[in-house]
């Protein structure tokens, strides 16, 4: 396997080293090593904490910084932070006026998120959760408790902190949240497989010259094996999948995320989204604001994610809010 | 091959497409529709162009924006410009002020922006030009002339974007630039070969189990083809191969950008950054500011540079500065 790493048992600690070292202007380290902190939080507001699993740049400390999370708790590669990374993370980031922990719909980040809230709710933490669930190819849409979050996760963070650094109230940071990940849809289209470090080589397989629709971000199956497409039929096949489920219709304004899956060079991501921005167009939507790159990945999975979010006035105006993190940067 | 393309001939186009679709606040197309311009550019300042192959992303129309670039000539996969889009680039940052060309030392580049220098000279239009010679292994250190620029490019961009977005007169802006990449070594590790669209199949070898020592962006050879070396063992190489030959010394400030070639995972890059970090701190050398993440790739190639630039009190003040691209955000 070629790649670049030391003990496999020590990458995330290691990343998490070269991370801090890296950002110190951005994020600082905690007591609790698994759990990453913003730097200069402003007083008094609301905490936004987040976690899940490594292997996932930017996702998840990727996203702890300015109106994004205030905190996130990391976990093993493409596993949960533990219940106490999940409370250090509230103790953390909680000021008083209560935390909202916003993560993405896996067992054992439910599991231990549910734990660290029954340790938080002890010592007097007031904390409430949004669970992501925006992969549309994870369940039936009458079943979308059971669907995982993807990338749609990152426009949780950003409306859920942008509403927390306005100053709102805890109730009113959850509300935003959960309207954001119920405005948002995901797909995800897998090109090549990726590899655990401590394993070595592909835990799944897709072979040459088929593609996996609907794959989830640690090679969860998708729906369905198909030859491999040309761009514009990928496109056509996500946004197909991804349109009709909110549904979004004409006169829409959307915010739009193309997310690379890690092995996939980032060019390839704006041809893709250049059909799907074509396809957009002729179904009327209007794309208010399109985020193109690596944003959330899967080691070196190969392939792409299409995330699309209907916005009305409220969340356009928390889209738009300036944020500053290692993997969200915008003025 | 396993990847999201239409007409691989149309590679350049549809990216193209994409990518200025996707970034309406930051790049506007130009005539030449191979030239991309920055949103509003600030009026009386000294215009600053680059221009290089495709393929490279974020390099280089990423790095058009606030603060950097003006504009850029696209080439297609990993070949120059013409001649002609280095024109219009300069025709389109001109404001009377004068235009740099900051670019990278590849022969079809050398060419090309020759002859645009030549033909924008007769326009009336004051042109100097800045190469970039940052990589190491591509020739010895009395032949600092004949070795490539690679990612130490994106330094001297922000320098020479950031003395002109000072006022500066083009005498200066050069004069940054030119000190910018005369600071700066780099060296890369290929990991795994990268393949060209309208090839489909790699266009060289990297064993498995080997990694090439200074290799280029488009696979020119390196120094040598070694064992797999763990992050620890690459970081040393790399540093021992960079810190000799400006030579960056005890007491000295500096740089250092991380970048992944493509297909590498981040989080590979932030474990050998914290390799890296170590190594100097040993030495003595101070990082002043700390870059990591695919600046400069090469398609899907695997592997990393290492870029340093020793800081003085005029470089530090441009690289601090606030910056906004695609590729580049800094606040």
């Amino acid at each position: 396997m070629q790649r670049i790493l030391n003990n496999p048992d020590d990458v995330v600690d290691e990343m998490l080293q070269g991370f801090l070292k890296a950002h110190p202007d951005i994020v600082e380290a905690t007591e609790d090593g698994r759990v990453v902190r913003a730097k200069q939080i402003p007083e008094g507001k609301v905490g936004v904490i987040t976690g899940g699993g490594s292997g996932h740049k930017p996702a998840f400390i990727g996203y702890v910084g300015k109106n994004l999370c205030d905190a996130a708790a990391v976990g093993e590669i493409c596993s949960s932070p533990t219940a106490k990374a999940f409370l250090n993370a509230a103790r953390t980031a909680d000021q008083g006026r209560g935390v909202a922990c916003l993560y993405g719909n896996y067992s054992g980040d439910n599991m231990n998120v549910k734990m660290a809230v029954r340790m938080a709710r002890k010592e007097g933490i007031e904390i409430k959760t949004v669970i992501a669930n925006d992969d549309v190819a994870s369940a039936p849409k009458d079943q979308r408790d059971k669907r995982r979050g993807v990338a749609g996760e990152i426009l949780m963070w950003k409306a859920g902190g942008a509403k927390a650094a306005q100053g709102a109230s805890l109730e009113e940071v959850i509300e935003a949240a959960q309207k954001a990940i119920d405005n948002t849809r995901s797909v995800g289209i897998g090109l090549t497989p990726c590899t655990l470090p401590a394993v070595g080589h592909p835990n799944f397989e897709i072979e040459d010259g088929t593609m996996e629709v609907g794959i989830g971000h640690h090679g969860e199956p998708g729906i369905e094996v198909v030859p491999l497409e040309t761009a514009a039929q990928m496109a056509k096949r996500m946004v197909n999948i991804v349109l009709p489920d909110y549904p979004f219709v004409s006169g829409d304004e959307v915010a739009v995320l193309v997310s690379g899956l890690g092995a996939t060079p980032v060019m390839e991501l704006y041809v893709l989204y250049n059909e799907i921005e074509k396809l957009l167009s002729q179904e009327g939507i209007k794309i208010h604001r399109a985020y193109v790159g690596n944003y959330f990945t899967s080691l070196n999975m190969g392939g792409a994610t299409l995330t699309v979010m209907k916005l009305d006035g409220e969340l356009k105006e928390l889209i738009d809010m300036p944020a500053y993190s290692m993997g969200f940067k915008q003025r």
